[in-house]
C-alpha cells in the first residue's frame, strides 16, 4: 500500500513536533515543509518550500497539516489550504471556533475536500473527555485543570513588562482542589482555587525587582485572579531548567447515578512535550481525515464526528479482535 | 420532539442500572422491562413484559438494551433480537467478541435493523481510551488496572469451595505498580506485581479455616498468581461493609516522542456502581445507534466505529459552541 503523503504548513515547534511524529507512522511519508521564511536557510531533512508555491502541490500531497497561530495564520491558511487540500489544523481559539469551522467547512464543500479542525490536546482530546463525561453522566460537574505546564501565552505577558529581559511561567494545578474533585465533594471552585502561577523571571541589570514582581502579580485578566509566585533567575538558569516545553493537565467529571451513588471519569496527560505530543495528535487525525476523503465525504469535521476506529491504521476486524 | 422509547431485556443488577439512568435522561422513556421471569411478582414502575411476548412489541420500541449476562444470555438474545430491533449490549468476553460482532452484524442486516455491542466501560470507554493512546503514541507500552473494585467472577469462585457460606472479593491495583507506569518508566510488571486480591469470606459453623484460606490461595487462574488476603468475617458484617458494587480502574499509556521526550496518557473511573454507571454508558450509546438508525444505517457497530458526537442529545452544532 502506498504511504500518505502529508505536507507541514509552518516549521516552529509545532510543525517540529509533527515532523518528529510522522517518522513514527510508517504508513506516512513527509512531502514536504510550507514556510514564508526563505527555505534555503532552514535544516531539515525534508524538503523546504515557499508558502507561495503550495498550488504547485496540489494533487501531490495526501493531507496539509497545518501548524500556524490560531491568532492571525489560521483564519486566513484553514479556509485557503482548504480549496486545494485535505487539511488538519490545531484552532484553539474556543469563542471563535464556529466561525472558523463555517469558513473553512465552506471552502472545503467548495473544492471538493475534507478537513478536520481545532484537534490536538485542548481543544482535542479534553474537549472529548467532557463530552463523552457529560454524555454519560448527564448529572455532576466537570472540571478541567491544565498543568505543570508552561504557558506561552503568560510568559509572553511577562517579557512585555518594562525591565523584563525573559520569563516562563508555569501553570500548576491546585493538589488540594484536584484531591477534593477526586473524593467526590464536588467543591464550588473560584479561579483562585483551582491554579497557582510560578513565574522565572530574568531582569534586566539594575531593574527594581519589586516593581516588576508587583506588576507581574497585579496584571488584570492574566495573573490578579490568581495566586503568583515570582522568582528571579539568571538567563543561564531559565535556559538550563526551563527551556523545555512540559504540560499536561486533567478533565475530571464528578456525577451521581440511582440514588446517590458517586462515580468520577478522569481524563490525565503529563507531556514531557506539549508541541510533540501536539504534534502526534494532528498526525493521528491526518490518518482519519484521509480515511474520510478516500471515502468520499466533502467538508469540514471536528474530533466530535470522528470514530476513534479512524485514527490508527489497523482495520476495524483487527481493532474489535485486539484492542476491543 | 418526541422521545426515545427504550427498552430493557434483563432485569438484574445491569438492568435495574439502565432504568435508573434513562431517569436521568428527558430524551428518553422507559417502554417496558422484558424478562424470563414470571412478571407479576418483580416490583418497578414500568411494564413488566414476558420475554416471549416480545414481538408483539416490534415497531413499538425504539432501541432495544440487552442487559443479559455475556456467557449464555447474549449470544442467543443478541441475534434473536437484532432481528426485530435496534440494540445495545454489554457483551465482554473480549475473545469471543469477532464471532459475536458476526452474529449480530448478519441478523441486524437481514432484518434492517443497527446494532452496537460490547459498549460498557471494560469493553468500552477503556478499549476506547486504548485505541486512542496507542493511535497518538505508537512508541510505548499500555498498562490497565482494575479496581478498587468486586469482582463477581472471583467472589463466586470462592463461594463454590466446601465450606463457605458466603463471599465478596476486591481487586486492588498495586499502587507502586500505578506510581512507577505514571513516572514514565515503563516497567515490566508480572501479573503479581499490578494487583492484589482482598477477600472477605463467611464460613460456615464449625470449619477449618486455614484449608479455606490455602483453598483460596493456591486456586489456579484466579488467585495463585497474585498476591491474596483472606479475611474471615460474619454474615452481618459482610452485608453490612460489602454489600454495594464499586469498580474503577486506571488504563495508562506511556509513550515516546521526538528524541525521548515521555508523554503518559491516563484514563480513570472511581465507581461507587458499577452497573449503575454500565447503565449509564449503554444509555448513551442507546441514543447513538438511535441516530445512526436513523440516518439509514444497517448492521452492527462497536464504541470504535460510534463518533463521540452521537452520544449527547445536543447538536452538532452546540457541541461545537460548548464543548469544543
Amino acid at each position: 500500500m502506498s504511504k500518505i503523503k502529508v505536507g507541514i504548513v509552518g516549521y516552529g515547534n509545532l510543525g517540529r513536533g509533527v515532523e518528529m511524529a510522522i517518522r513514527q507512522n510508517a504508513d506516512m511519508e513527509l512531502a514536504g515543509i510550507f514556510t514564508r521564511r526563505e527555505p534555503e536557510g532552514i535544516a531539515s531533512a525534508a524538503p523546504m518550500i515557499r508558502l507561495s508555491e503550495v498550488e504547485q502541490y496540489i494533487g501531490k500531497i495526501d493531507v496539509m497539516i497545518l501548524c500556524g497561530g490560531s491568532a492571525t495564520d489560521l483564519p486566513e491558511q484553514g479556509p485557503y489550504l482548504a480549496s486545494m487540500f485535505h487539511t488538519v489544523d490545531s484552532f484553539d481559539r474556543h469563542a471563535k471556533i464556529p466561525e472558523y469551522f463555517d469558513a473553512v467547512d465552506a471552502s472545503a464543500r467548495k473544492s471538493g475536500h475534507a478537513s478536520v479542525i481545532s484537534t490536538g490536546w485542548d481543544p482535542g482530546l479534553f474537549s472529548l473527555n467532557r463530552l463523552l463525561a457529560e454524555a454519560v453522566l448527564p448529572e455532576g460537574n466537570e472540571y478541567t485543570f491544565w498543568g505543570k505546564g508552561v504557558s506561552q501565552g503568560h510568559s509572553d505577558a511577562i517579557r512585555r513588562i518594562p525591565g523584563v529581559k525573559n520569563a516562563v511561567q508555569y501553570t500548576i494545578p491546585n493538589e488540594e482542589a484536584v484531591r477534593q474533585v477526586r473524593s467526590g465533594n464536588n467543591p464550588a471552585l473560584a479561579t483562585r482555587d483551582k491554579h497557582l502561577r510560578e513565574c522565572f523571571v530574568v531582569a534586566e541589570p539594575g531593574e527594581d525587582l519589586s516593581r516588576i514582581e508587583q506588576e507581574i502579580k497585579t496584571m488584570p485578566n492574566y495573573f490578579a485572579d490568581y495566586d503568583t509566585q515570582v522568582n528571579f533567575i539568571s538567563s543561564e538558569e531559565l535556559q538550563d531548567k526551563h527551556g523545555s516545553m512540559p504540560h499536561g493537565g486533567i478533565v475530571l467529571r464528578s456525577g451521581n447515578t440511582g440514588n446517590g451513588s458517586k462515580q468520577i471519569i478522569e481524563f490525565g496527560l503529563q507531556l514531557d512535550s506539549n508541541p510533540e505530543f501536539t504534534g502526534s495528535v494532528l498526525v493521528a487525525y491526518a490518518r482519519a481525515i484521509h480515511k474520510f476523503a478516500q471515502e468520499g465525504f466533502v467538508g469540514a469535521k471536528t474530533v466530535f464526528d470522528i470514530p476513534f476506529g479512524y485514527l490508527p491504521p489497523k482495520s476495524a476486524e483487527q481493532l474489535r479482535r485486539e484492542l476491543l
